[in-house]
């Protein structure tokens, strides 16, 4: 996936929250720094989000354990929780916590035919 | 002052975070989106800043009402602090409570005799 269609997803996903009254951001990442940083970070009041947000056209999605072990790292200093958002065509981006990814040995991926097992936008936003 | 010099001054002022133990990123911007972004979003368990961070050879640094009001704006949303930074040459970095900034009729200001004024970094993240 180009750069450019990652940061459409990473907008669209800011937009959502928003939309609910939440404050989001995207990440200028750590460039040449090698701080971990999420995708986008979001939060209201009372909760923070941290995220790692991918678009795919494929029926499943690869994540690095180092992109997990980053996001997670990240989220543990800023006291954040950790979430992958996926956004698969045709569907409403889900939202799945980094520890109920699939391990394949060599990295770590969630596939379409799971979609139940994450939670919605809806879903995401309403606990507190 | 150039973007480039803007950006060093934000990657600054993350690395002095990380080396505290918090974290903090850079804001990617909220480019088309009008979004209120912060330049820098820095947190621990317990705290969450949103800065307005600049670097000035001056010895002075205005800030425009609308970029004050968005930084306030962002916060609130969020529930991170409102600062603002300003790293002065040949000074270590000061912070602002954007509320203790002088109008000038047209913009808020900020000057470098008034440094005592503002909170070193240490007293900055002390507080808890």
């Amino acid at each position: 996936m180009s750069k450019i269609k990652g940061s459409n997803a990473e907008r669209e996903l800011i937009r959502l929250f928003w939309g609910i009254g939440w404050a989001a951001i995207r990440s200028a990442g750590s460039g040449s720094m090698h701080y971990p940083s999420p995708d986008v970070l979001a939060g209201n009041k009372i909760r923070r989000l941290a995220l790692e947000a991918k678009a795919t056209k494929d029926d499943k999605k690869y994540f690095s354990m180092e992109d997990i072990a980053q996001l997670k790292n990240f989220s543990n200093y800023f006291g954040a929780e950790p979430w992958i958002a996926i956004k698969f065509d045709r569907k409403d981006w889900v939202f799945i916590n980094p520890d109920d990814l699939k391990s394949t040995g060599e990295n770590f991926a969630f596939y379409l035919k799971d979609l139940e097992n994450g939670l919605s936008f809806e879903e995401l936003t309403s606990v507190s």
